[in-house]
């Protein structure tokens, strides 16, 4: 059953949960907000929903309450940064703080970073860079879930990429792994015997399917664009590792528990590349004209990327936050 | 009839229609390199394929002949340059090379490239900075030929961006179009009313099809992982005009053939990021271990991004250019 909680029980009750398990208040606050907003955006998956297992985490140790990002190489414009296994988003969004003061200062700046977690959502820091006026390219490694092109055991992580804009007092923010589908969206067509919408991956006997329990038995995810996602996630793990000096797909993989993730923060600061209100007036422009796109039926929308998650996010806050019943009740045992 | 050139040959053909139509000895040389070079690795859609209309677009001044690209703004390591409609391979070459520069200073460089001229194929950037030993992120805006998610008219352009990292004394270079394939493969298979290997588009019932003629029709063109490759394409756009200052699909749209586009180049120096030997192997361990993925099927080629080309290019070298009889009738009257 899916219940309805409010922004303040939700964000109350993680930060005790944070606080009991040895975060400091100010650490405590900020995961605390992440996992909330992200459940308030919509991004369940990647807030309430993961919430538990983030504390299994820390009690494995995979996670360091008290691991603090660290400077080790800077170039100017590039800095390498150890996450010493520091909680996934305060890293993320520590490195995304950095590679915009970066940017304010060169133009573009960089951040590798290096024995990090998972960030959660890749979107929280695409969007935290464009409310900052920056431009933002971000990726991070996975373990792998994924096998190449023409392969059929896995090899490449889910590996998300963002690309991110400024727009208005909004953001415009591609936050998009490497699988058409995630896991998550896999797990639940099996739950509800749903078939997905696009092919999501392989059946038994090597055929592309919508069937997603018949995938997660082949565990032959589809990479998104086929080939193309494919190459991507290579190259993402490759740059992640190398930009951060930092371990790849392979080396995560071999853990019991993902951590130890190797992740990049491009940030561009737009201020220092022209007048604001031309600036603002051309990305008005693009979506305006994207806007004129006609629809292939009633009610089709044209949504930009992040878009959906503004109309989620007012729901959310005017009638709670859906959470199933079951979910709310582990966090409760915390 | 296919027939085959000789690189000498093709190169030479190439040099003396560019001096020809007013390049000078410089600008035609690296000019027939890459036409060549991109035919030779098989690309020939952006080569011996697509000179013809090169010479066409020099003609109608889309393309200056003594365009030189021009620095407009600087924030240190990134910095806004003006192409002056010079040819695109020349704007994108210099300006590949400036980032590489800005990145032997900075860590980082990245460059916004306004008003040049198409760029041919962006895996020549990508591998030319591998090949400096500097991992590199470009890309292009183009004119609309793809509708968006949920869409039914074209608003999207192709935008292709590359992702690039060394790899021994070669590159890893995936040169990656929004579409899933591109028009020219759609033309192809039309032509010789040959299925697609994947759904590329739409048919006029709006069901997604692998009849390349159908999409033709409707123009409703399968961007690459649904909508993941439209929302990318969008964000290409709008980082593209707003880092260069340039023009975004929509304008580009407006004029009779596609000129004044706008463009990125971003370089990272590997080496300054730590022991070249150690990245060198970083790199190699990431492929040795994505090369024992399992094959689907027997003979299934697990290839990196860029590989299948060292094959076409060795057997190009020996065999010569495989050249569309017509088409090179028709360079010969140029």
């Amino acid at each position: 059953m899916t219940i309805r909680i409010t922004r303040s029980e939700m964000y109350e009750k993680f930060f005790s949960i944070l606080q009991k398990n040895g975060f400091n208040r100010n650490k405590a606050e900020i995961l605390a907000n992440i996992f909330t907003d992200n459940s308030i955006d919509g991004v369940y998956t990647h807030g309430v929903n993961r919430f538990a297992r983030f504390i299994l985490y820390v009690n494995e140790k995979c996670i360091d309450i008290n691991g603090e990002p660290e400077l080790k190489h800077s170039t100017g414009a590039f800095e390498q940064w150890d996450g010493n296994l520091g909680a996934g988003p305060l890293n993320a969004l520590h490195s995304t703080n950095r590679s915009i003061e970066l940017s304010r200062q060169f133009g573009i700046g960089c951040v590798g970073l290096a024995n990090t977690n998972h960030w959660m959502r890749g979107g929280t820091y695409g969007g935290h860079a464009a409310k900052n006026g920056c431009a933002f390219i971000g990726w991070t490694n996975t373990l792998a879930l994924m096998p190449t092109w023409n392969a059929i055991n896995p090899k490449l992580g889910n590996n998300p990429i963002v690309f991110a804009s400024p727009y208005n007092d909004e953001a415009i923010v591609l936050d998009m792994a490497m699988s058409q589908f995630s896991v998550g969206k896999l797990e639940t067509g099996k739950r509800r015997n749903q078939e997905l919408s696009h092919y999501g991956g392989y059946d038994e006997n090597g055929t592309m399917t919508k069937d997603a329990a018949a995938i997660l038995k082949t565990k032959r995810i589809l990479p998104m664009g086929l080939w193309k996602g494919a190459g991507l996630a290579l190259l993402i793990d490759i740059l992640a590792t190398v930009f951060s000096s930092g371990l790849s797909t392979e080396e995560i993989n071999k853990f019991k528990y993902e951590h130890s993730l190797s992740q990049v923060f491009i940030s561009i600061d737009l201020s220092r590349l022209g007048n604001a209100s031309t600036i603002k007036q051309t990305i008005n422009n693009i979506i305006a004209d994207y806007k004129t796109s006609i629809p292939e039926f009633e009610n089709a929308e044209i949504l930009y990327p992040g878009e959906r998650v503004l109309n989620t996010r007012n729901e959310n806050r005017k009638n709670g936050i859906p959470v199933d019943e079951e979910i709310w009740n582990e966090i409760q045992n915390l």
